[in-house]
């Protein structure tokens, strides 16, 4: 029987140890820091031969760094005779790079996949790719986590009366209708048609919202444009309030400043992203991904399936 | 016949677009910016379709952004379908992980070779790489350039009385019995030994240095620790003067501040690595490798030898 252990590197170290604290074993020693020059030191303090080991790290920002952080981990791990590596990503970043949305773009997200596997990784457990085709990128086995119970157990538990999940676009809507199953709630989406070139956008809303709280729902919340615009074309359309949530909470550029100044009540995240705003809004309730990643994990060690981790009870 | 173009990421603009002068073409345009949350985004504004592309990018800090740049410059390439993509690399980080020195080690330099492997480069061009053995951590073709004719054309030129090379440690005596021969110069070591352990360093000049005009190589200045403690023990060795060169000027942490108070005379340098210190010594020299990098594009995109570029006149 072959040992389990956990590792981490900078970007999410509070969120590995509530999973190695979830799995009930110590995180694994290792010290990742940086050189004079900016160069990423990995430092391994315990053996990990013939071990199943778990590297928790997002590619969250600083994006490129995380990143790095986690090939020479692997790398890392490789040479030390770790019997399988398996990297835990609970938010993949450069997702929206996966395809060539206009000519002689790059596909990062492909790229991503190919430094992870060629550093060495024998699997990926990951939460809600922006794009699901993602989990195609990769030659390896990918085990896809949903943040969607976790944000609908919140809800439940406030008891909002008269909900309805709303989907800030077309490409979200699959989301929004599990959210909306789970909740037992009408579904709403919001239009954006661009009637002519160079003439600005009109919010049209699909469904039935008057005099209800509408729960906005997206995969990444990032400098928050699009859900701030959402959320003002309910409150028009007459919703009574608007509450907004999201599995990764990237927060750019002026997110926090216009999440505060909008008429979202409150904003539900989890922590596959730190927050690391120096004035962060007061609206954020976050949430922990810590039992369903260690769930996972434990799952995934034990050769059990994880589908059950996500119905509707 | 196919069309040369030259592409540069963010590393060195300067020597990128003088390279291209010196081959006579104009930069091939692409803009490598970053979106809101940090993520590298590359637009190529040109077509590649059968095009030899070289990309000009350095790995130097910061260094995880500057070798992501290249890597999706690469992809970006690929997928625009260029015939051949040559990365110019003319310093090339994480050199210094080379080995295993201790036991759980990653082995970063052969990582990132593997990543630029795997993005699809098809050639490298690098220069006084840290050790000579990275060049078998790629299995597609390296063109190795070498700095020290660069180095000697300068001090020829300032015709040095009575020099004598200086390696500042074992390391090195490779590259600097190369300088003195261009010189016609003698060679003396730096020869560091711990006499027991937690006793500090002794150093011992191997060599005849006294009243001569010292000029101490080596193929990085990082901190530049170890260059000063070498000037000082020259000084109290008795030579008349002391030079310091490097290809490759890191420059990190206290090094301008140390080698301003240092008492070498002047520091020549590559530009390899920029200088983007707020307060550089005003000892710096640089010289220029646009002309040895350029003649080397031009030699390996016609399939002619480059060696002749490092002969000694
Ligand atoms: N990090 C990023 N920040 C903002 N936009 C991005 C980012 N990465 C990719 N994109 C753009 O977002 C679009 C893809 O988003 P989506 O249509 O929601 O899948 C593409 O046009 C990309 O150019
Ligand atoms: N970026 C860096 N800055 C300082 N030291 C480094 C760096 N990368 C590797 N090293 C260390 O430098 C040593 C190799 O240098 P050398 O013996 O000169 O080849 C190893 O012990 C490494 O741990």
């Amino acid at each position: 029987d072959s040992k389990l252990k956990i590792f981490t590197c900078n970007s999410n170290p509070k969120l590995a140890s509530q999973i190695a604290d979830y799995i009930g074993i110590p995180m694994g020693e290792s010290h990742t820091t940086s050189f004079s020059d900016g160069e990423i030191q990995v430092k391994l303090s315990e053996s990990v031969r013939g071990c199943h080991v778990y590297i928790v790290q997002s590619t969250c920002g600083p994006v490129n760094d995380n990143l790095m952080e986690l090939l020479v981990m692997v790398d890392a791990l490789k040479r030390a005779s770790a019997k399988s590596i398996n990297v835990v990503i609970p938010y993949y970043g450069y997702a929206r790079q996966d395809r060539k949305a206009r000519s002689r773009d790059p596909i990062t997200a492909k790229l991503v996949a190919n430094l992870i596997e060629k550093a060495g990784a024998h699997r990926v457990i990951t939460m809600d790719l922006h794009a699901m085709q993602i989990q195609g990128f990769f030659d390896i086995p990918v085990d896809h986590l949903l943040g969607v119970p976790i944000l609908a157990q919140y809800f439940r538990s406030k008891q909002i009366e008269n909900p309805v999940v709303v989907s800030p676009d077309h490409g979200g809507v699959v989301r929004a209708r599990k959210l909306a199953d789970f909740l037992n709630a009408p579904l709403a989406i919001i239009d954006k048609r661009r009637p002519e070139p160079n003439v600005s956008e009109v919010m049209n809303i699909i469904g039935n919202i008057e005099g209800k709280t509408a729960i906005l729902i997206d995969d990444i919340i990032d400098t928050a444009g699009t859900i701030v615009l959402g959320a003002n074309a309910l409150m028009e359309g007459g919703v009574k309030e608007v509450y907004a949530c999201c599995t990764h909470p990237v927060l750019s550029g002026p997110a926090h400043e216009r999440l505060e100044n909008s008429p979202i009540k409150e904003i539900i995240v989890t922590d596959t992203i730190p927050i690391r705003s120096a004035n962060p809004t007061s609206k954020l309730k976050v949430l922990s991904v810590a039992p369903l990643m260690g769930e996972a994990i434990i799952r995934v060690h034990e050769e059990l399936s994880i589908s059950k981790l996500f119905e509707i009870e």
